[in-house]
């Protein structure tokens, strides 16, 4: 356990790590259709009131209420027809004592009335009256102006993802265009003197690059715009050129390399030499991905993933996509997408570390809850990942987790 | 509930709506690298094994097992080192009786070594010889060829909607174009002489088009390819004509028309006169949405929503994505994303009859579980959707939820 003494767990270390970032306020404006998944940069007030006009909630009469009044189904209130409220205008029309007029769900209250009555309590008597069979009271079945929302409600909080709900909102209110904040440039290299481009032939000793494009996906699906910058060869000097150049283009730095010792330490002499204050944690209490490196260079975010595919995607979802969740301003997090389930088996863990384990969630009979099955192999290889729904956490307090324990997976 | 008693619940109105629309292959050819969300067409199988080559798991000396037996601290074995593994080659030697070789993670096991020492495990004695201070047994801290994935193993099978950790698979296979279901066409059609596209300038008794952007994004997020038809003018001739052409072009067609009985009831007869076998479902039993008609017509999936902001996304959720869904061949779907939360207060509802209900979700000191506080608007506007984090479902049995009730909520 001593390995770990001096090293932070994953919360302590992302916060000692986004604290360093420089606060950003990189806004653009987009179309509102198309902004889907995009973080508002200022908060949206209402610039008008909902409902706009007085609307029925109903089909039925529009009536000056106290015409209504002692109606029943024995007695009923009988009312001229002067009319039917169009929709989508104003009627040319207003109603005197007892006058009624047509009206649809969503309709405009005309001038002179004050509810609707549904449809169901009434009985057409002939072309031009109607039996009133139930009275209202002034307001019944009509929304006021404003009652939902009033100018300068801010209707869109600033800092939140929207949705296709938010997008609806934004079209509410006639907000066809919207600030958004820019997308973080993310640059992603990966390194290993092994890794060849997928579609090439491989050859004895080599593999193909999978942590360019498990990052590049996972970076996209978080919200921000990835920019590879191609496999390089282990070496000193391609490490720092490639390491400046997305320095220059990018908001964050992420370099996935080889995992072993001389790599490592190659990747964080590089990282620490690419600007002030450089590298601020190496090494965290997590497993897998121990030699997690975060560094701020010159306000650029810098990130050394491990080079092992698992490792590096889950090390990411930890901290690239929290590095763009703040680059994006998302102040206002909905819920993590979460799994409660029952665990299939013991699992052990070491006290101090947190860790991370793969499970298939698996429905079982007569049980409300999944069963969260572990899923081990031998290398770490990616598919561990692809066959897993979820992510299970092993907090650094807990020596492990005894099967039946009920627990809560991340979703991937 | 008498209005009800004839009527399906959700689950049943799906049912018998999927059963009959047909099965679809419609099957394209992308680019690996822009597959994050598609859902895959065929099962993606092994064309080489994974490892593909012997490798070492460790950083250390490769050797043979034997010559380390019996080493311990106090009495080491010597062995001569031949050469270094270069990372991503084979080795041009091999280990004979009493050799070792340098070998990094990752880097190929060289001819006639078994095993390999872990660094910490060694001391070198000088340039060309190492001390082994512990014995390794035939194949320690090796890979074998295949040991994660065999030729022909199926490594994503069909149906499966891709993720980064999935993308990450495809290119460890050096997979780089992948077979994926087509985006099915969702055509929607908007309807409302009271409806105004946003941007233009707004009169009295006129609203804004909130579901044509609102399903849009719904229809981007679920995987389908929106395609709008504009706003018609709530007449025979109008619904007819846009119901044709969007037939025609679409898998799927969604209307969205106003919500007075008038309007309903036309669209239902347009739906119907559409094609066969026609309307399916016309009146479900849940709230909001109770008008919601399900057709099938000459093979297009036709779907009319209520025209109210809410009830058509809310609708929109369950029966337009299930249909993308289908016919996207989603058959391995991942676990829903849901909260387990505690509710804030008493909800009533009829029994017979599915509620959804917006809820945002509180986080309170103390408790693991959010807090669900129901969100009510008068008119339920779009924007107590916008609010909600997620949607709770009172089920038709119940005849409602008490305060304090343990919730498990969908996240919107």
């Amino acid at each position: 356990m001593s390995e770990f003494l001096e090293l932070l767990a994953p919360p302590q270390a992302l916060s000692l790590f986004l604290d360093r970032l420089p606060e950003r306020s990189l806004t653009e404006w987009i179309m509102s259709c198309e902004a889907l998944g995009c973080v508002t940069a200022e908060p949206i007030r209402a610039t008008f009131p909902l409902p706009t006009f007085a609307r029925s909630t109903v089909d039925g009469f529009a009536v000056r209420a106290p015409d209504t009044h002692g109606a029943s189904e024995s007695l009923p209130a009988y009312l001229r027809i002067v009319g039917e409220v169009p929709m989508g205008d104003t009627a040319d029309f207003s109603l005197g004592v007892g006058d009624c007029a047509v009206i649809h769900t969503g309709g405009m209250i005309p001038l002179g009335a004050t509810a609707v009555v549904m449809v169901e309590y009434t009985q057409e008597a002939h072309k031009e009256e109607v039996e009133i069979l139930r009275a209202v009271s002034d307001g019944e079945n009509v929304l006021q102006v404003g009652e939902d929302v009033q100018t300068g409600d801010v209707v869109i909080p600033a800092g939140i993802r929207l949705r296709s709900a938010e997008i609806g909102g934004l079209m509410a209110q006639g907000v066809t265009q919207v600030a958004v904040s820019r997308r973080p440039k993310v640059g992603i290299i990966s390194s290993g003197d092994e890794v060849v481009e997928p579609g090439n032939l491989l050859r004895d000793g080599q593999v193909y690059d999978v942590n360019s494009y498990s990052l590049r996906a996972l970076v996209i699906d978080s919200g921000g715009e990835p920019i590879n910058y191609g496999i390089l060869p282990d070496n000193a000097d391609s490490f720092r050129q490639a390491a400046q150049k997305a320095k220059a283009e990018c908001d964050i730095v992420v370099f996935t390399a080889g995992s072993s010792v001389s790599v490592r330490d190659l990747t964080a002499q590089t990282i620490d030499e690419l600007g002030e204050p450089g590298v601020l944690v190496h090494g965290i209490r997590v497993r897998p991905g121990k030699p997690t490196i975060l560094a701020v260079c010159d306000e650029t975010a810098v990130i050394g993933l491990p080079g092992n595919p698992v490792s590096a995607l889950v090390i990411a979802r930890i901290f690239v996509v929290a590095t763009i969740e703040k680059m994006l301003g998302l102040t206002q997090p909905r819920p993590k997408a979460v799994v409660a389930a029952r665990l299939s088996l013991n699992l052990s863990s070491q006290t101090g570390r947190e860790d991370w384990i793969g499970v298939k969630l698996v429905q079982v009979p007569n049980d409300d809850l999944y069963r969260a099955e572990p899923i081990f192999g031998k290398s770490n290889l990616i598919f561990t990942l692809a066959q897993a729904d979820g992510l299970l956490r092993i907090p650094p307090a807990a020596t492990g987790l005894p099967a039946g324990s009920l627990v809560t997976i991340e979703l991937l």
